[in-house]
C-alpha cells in the first residue's frame, strides 16, 4: 500500500549512513566508521553490582512508573558533575533524557517550526541534521577553524536569517572534526545569542574525555539570560547501551521540556536511572574516565603517527585533544563515497564527509573513529586506507 | 526571557492532570487516580537474576550501542507473544520502542501534519491526545458503547473528515472506560480503514490482564493490507519502570519507524532489552500474568461491590473483564473537577473525566483505578467517595 506520511518523513527509503555502517561492520574489515566507545572498558562488574543493589534496596521504586523529570538521585549526580564544566546549577534546572539524542529531538520539536532556521557547524553531527530536518528546519552552516565555529559568520548568518531559532554546537572534540571551541568564542557565542534572542543547544557528549590541556568551561557557564540549553550523556563515560542523558536549562524551560518528554516516552527507564546513580555513588568515575582517556589517546596517537607515515603528504588531518574522532581532508575534487567503495575492497572503512553537511558538502572529507579499534589494528587499517587513497587518486588523476 | 516556542508547544503552563496526580499522591489519601500496576507483584528477584546473567553472558553487547530496531532476542520474544493475540508475524514486522508511548509519538510524527484528523474514542487515553495534539492533530471523537467504538459513527466521521490519517483505539479494557471492542467491530474497523485508506493505531497495553471470558484476537489479526499498526508494552505484565514496548507493522513501515526512532533516541536502552528477553526466557510469564490478573480481579470486585453498596443508586459504572480501570457516570450536570476537590477533603482521589476528551467533554464522568490499592483500602476509599458524591450532589442540588 501507499502510506500517506506526514511532511516530516523523508520521501526516500535510502539511508546512506546506515548502509555504510552495515558494510563497515562485516567481518575482516577494520572499521574506523562507527562512533563506538571501546567495549573493553565497559564497567560490567560495576554495573552488575549496581543493578543488584538497586533491586535489593529500591526494587519496587525502580520498577514502578517514575517522574518525567527523572530520578532524584540521578538529578543530584548531574548537578554534582555539572560543576566540572563550570555549570553551577540545581535540581530545578535538570531533566533526565533518554540519551542525549532525545534532548536534540525535544529541542527541535519545541523550537523549530517548518521553515525556521537552525544554524549548524560545517560539518556537524549527522543525526542532529536528521532530527532538525524532521521538524522542517532550514539549515545554515557556519564554517569552523581550529577554534571552532566562526563567530563573524555566525552573527552574519543570524542577520541574514531573522527566523533563526537554534544554534547547534558541539564545542568539545566535535563530531566529526575533533575540534574544540576556544573560551573566547564561547563567550562571544553567548553574547550573540542574547543579542538576537536565539537559543544555543550545547551538545557535550565528549567533553570529559580530554587527553591534553585544561578543561574549558561550558558555553552554558557564560549564560546569564537562559539562552543556552546544555545537554550531555553518560554514553561516553559509562556505556552507550544505557540510554541516559540530561539537559540543563532554566526552570521555566525544564518544565516545558518535561511536559513534552512525558508525551514522547513518559519518562526515561527508571531501572537504569537508579543503576547509573548507584554506579556513580559507589565508583571512582573520574579514575574510570582517566582510564578511558588513556586508552583513547594511545589509539589516537597510533592513528596520527600511521597517517603521518603512510598517507600522501598532501592529505590533512586534525589532531584532537580528546573525544573519539578526527577529520581528514584529501585535496582535489575527491568523491569520498567512491573512495569508501575502494577502501572496502581493501577491508578498511570510514564515514564519507557528505552526511555531516546539511547541504553543499565540500569534496574530499571523511571522518575516522579511533576509540573502537585496538592499536595494532589501527596501524594496519591506516596502511590499507593509505594505499586505497593512493590508488583512488591514481585512477582519478 | 520570552521563549519563541514552536507551534507544537502548548501556550499554557497548566497541567491539570499533573496537578491532580500530585494532590492525589499526598499521604493519607486513598488514590484511585493514577494508572499504576501493583508494585507488590513486581518480579524484583527475577529482574535481578536476569540483570546478573545479562552482565555475565552479554555484558559488552548490552552496554554497547545497539540497533534502532531492537535487540534480536527481544524481537523474537515479541514474535512469540504476538501469537496469543492472533498476530502471526516475524522479526521483519517488529520494532522495539521506548515504552508504547513512543510508538504513539512516532505514529503521530509520521502520519499527522497540522490540521490532519485523528479519530479517537470518546473518552480515550489522555496522553495520546497530548501527543497527537503536539503534531497539530484535529480531533474527531467517536462514541463508544459496551462493544467499544461505534462503527457507524466511525465511518461517518471519516466521510466528514477526508483528511483523516489515523484512528486511535485501545480495544481491550480501554483506558479510561475498561470497555472491550467486540470481535465483530474489530473486523468492521479493519474494513473501514482499508476502504478509506486510513491507518489504525491499535494500542494494547492491558490485553493480557484478562479476568473473565476468552481472549479476543487483535484488530491487527484481521489486517490483510497493512493498515493496522499494533503496539503493546511490557509495562503491565512485567513493570512500567522498564520502558520497553513494541510495534508490529509491515516491513516497509517498520523501516520508516526505525529511521524516525533513530532520530528520537538512537535506540531503546540495550541493557533493559537484554534483561527483558532474559526474564522471558527464564520465567513462566503466563503464570506471573495469572497472578496479576487474580489480584486485580479481586480488587476490581471489591470496588464494584463497594460501589453497589455505597454509591447513590443513580450512579452508573462499568464492570470491566480485565485491565486496571473502570468508568463512573454521575447523572446530572456534575462538574467532576469540583467533585475532585470535595473528595480530596475526604482523602480519596480519582481522575475527572474532562482530560480524557479532546473536546466537548460530557459532565459527570470520572475514572477509577483499582490495580494499585489493597482491598481493605478500596472499601474505605469507595465509602469516602460515596459520601463526597452525596455531599456534592446536595450542595449542588
Amino acid at each position: 500500500m501507499n502510506f500517506e506520511f506526514s511532511s516530516r518523513v523523508p520521501k526516500s527509503d535510502s539511508d546512506p549512513v546506515g548502509d555504510i555502517l552495515k558494510v563497515a561492520g562485516k567481518p575482516g574489515i577494520i572499521s574506523f566508521a562507527g562512533g563506538l566507545p571501546a567495549p573493553e572498558l565497559f564497567p560490567i562488574a560495576g554495573v552488575k553490582k549496581a543493578a543488584e543493589e538497586v533491586m535489593d534496596e529500591d526494587g519496587a521504586a525502580a520498577l514502578q512508573y517514575g517522574s518525567a523529570k527523572g530520578v532524584g538521585k540521578l538529578i543530584d549526580t548531574v548537578v554534582q558533575r555539572s560543576k566540572r564544566d563550570g555549570v553551577v546549577t540545581d535540581a530545578d534546572h535538570v531533566m533526565i533524557s533518554t540519551g542525549s539524542q532525545q534532548a536534540i529531538d525535544l529541542t527541535g520539536k519545541m523550537f523549530v517550526d517548518p521553515g525556521d532556521t537552525v544554524i549548524i557547524e560545517r560539518p556537524t553531527y549527522l543525526c542532529a541534521v536528521d532530527v532538525f530536518r524532521s521538524y522542517g528546519a532550514h539549515f545554515v552552516g557556519v564554517d569552523m577553524d581550529d577554534d571552532g565555529m566562526r563567530m563573524d559568520q555566525l552573527e552574519q548568518a543570524i542577520i541574514d536569517n531573522p527566523n533563526t531559532k537554534v544554534i547547534y554546537t558541539v564545542p568539545n572534540f566535535q563530531n566529526p572534526t575533533g575540534r574544540t571551541m576556544s573560551v573566547e568564542r564561547r563567550k562571544q557565542m553567548v553574547q550573540i545569542a542574547e543579542k538576537y534572542n536565539v537559543m544555543i543547544l550545547e551538545d557535550n557528549p565528549y567533553g570529559a574525555i580530554r587527553f591534553t590541556g585544561e578543561n574549558i568551561p561550558a558555553v552554558k557557564s557564560f549564560d546569564k539570560t537562559g539562552h543556552v540549553i546544555y545537554m550531555s550523556t553518560f554514553s561516553k563515560i559509562l556505556a552507550p547501551g544505557i540510554r541516559v542523558g540530561w539537559i540543563v536549562a532554566g526552570p521555566q524551560l525544564i518544565k516545558k521540556f518535561t511536559f513534552m518528554k512525558q508525551s514522547a516516552d513518559v519518562h526515561t527507564d527508571n531501572f537504569v536511572q537508579f543503576v547509573v546513580a548507584k554506579f556513580f555513588a559507589e565508583n571512582d568515575v573520574e579514575a574510570h574516565i582517566k582510564k578511558i582517556s588513556a586508552m583513547y589517546v594511545k589509539r589516537k596517537d597510533v592513528m596520527i603517527n600511521a597517517m603521518k607515515k603512510y598517507f600522501p603528504s598532501d592529505v590533512k588531518f586534525s589532531n584532537p585533544d580528546g573525544g573519539m574522532f578526527l577529520w581528514v581532508e584529501v585535496p582535489g575534487d575527491v568523491n569520498t563515497q567512491a573512495m569508501f567503495d575502494e577502501c572496502i575492497k581493501n577491508n578498511v572503512a570510514f564515514v564519507p564527509g557528505e552526511p555531516f553537511y546539511a547541504n553543499n558538502a565540500p569534496s574530499g572529507r571523511f571522518r575516522l573513529n579511533f576509540s573502537n579499534t585496538p592499536e595494532d589494528q589501527i596501524e594496519i587499517g591506516i596502511k590499507r586506507l593509505a594505499s586505497a587513497i593512493r590508488k583512488f587518486q591514481e585512477v582519478n588523476a
